[in-house]
């Protein structure tokens, strides 16, 4: 089975619940949202950054760490990772229908 | 069946297909990786501050766009979501073991 | 007389004293901190592509825009840009003498 | 005097040209660019989150750290922070001539 979103929240959870002395993600979400979403946002701009720069590694390695954050802080503020799924699938559908409207389908 | 990051990303592999005229996000590949790059920043900026205010649904909204947007950059750059994911399973089963060691397991 | 960023912060207060439907200014400090904060994000990430490509006038263009918002923002929140100017004369004056110090100076 | 970008200029070349062994700012641009261009983008990041916080010193420190690191990367691509206020001053003038206009004045 191909790894997901939903594995990697579990994970997120599971580090969580551990003690923050023991666990770097643990500590994060001690220190509350801000902290987590300052972390989020440096993992962006190395991302954006990596997309600029000929190495894919690099780019995947950035992406990797911005998933992460972006999950350490949905946890943070107790939203789930398929809340955003679904809603990402609510704007596609209602894109696809105006698409296909527009086409005249 | 849940809705994945390998769905949306089959979505922007269709749009990505279309007509710039027709598809915006086709327009934003057309413009290159810098773009698109750009986008994820700004989508990033706007996570950010919505992970700071009461209302989860903005979160919520803010990160299916910041999910999408990276989608972009990685169809801009020609890297698979998945090899993101796997990314993140390799990094987990290190540290999965790093932390089995450091507990003595 | 060159232009100076206490010249802009005249120039961005007297903008935020027209009405909103004539000043773009007035029109974002109109809607709070956190939109001209995200603004501030934005024009950051601009800067920081900018930074990495090789033409000089967008970087200086970024820039500008950057320097602009910041003084949004601060006016948003009440802050004087001598105030921050002052904050690191402080800083700078401090290190010069650790520096100063570990010379043996 | 008040302390002014052009001082805080003159500061960041003078600690440009000492080892990097002895000055972060040295070893910052001795690491090209792209380094310097991430460090802004965290800055901005720190700045965006402060301006939500109620904490003004906080702000204003940020700012300050933001400030720095925008002439590190001004500094990194050879760019005269002069022609950064330059370019402000003749935005200002078009676009106050722009609004005299508009008052028919």
């Amino acid at each position: 089975m191909a790894f997901t979103l939903a594995d990697l929240e579990l994970i997120v959870a599971e580090r969580a619940s551990a003690s923050p002395d023991e666990s770097w993600t643990a500590k994060l979400l001690a220190e509350g949202p801000a902290r987590a979403a300052k972390k989020l946002g440096e993992e962006a701009v190395e991302t954006v950054i990596a997309a600029l720069e000929p190495d894919k590694g690099a780019l995947i390695g950035e992406s990797a760490d911005l998933l992460y954050h972006l999950l350490v802080v949905l946890r943070a503020r107790g939203v789930l990772v398929q809340d955003v799924l679904d809603e990402l699938e609510r704007r596609s559908a209602r894109s696809g229908l105006a698409e296909k409207a527009a086409r005249g389908g």
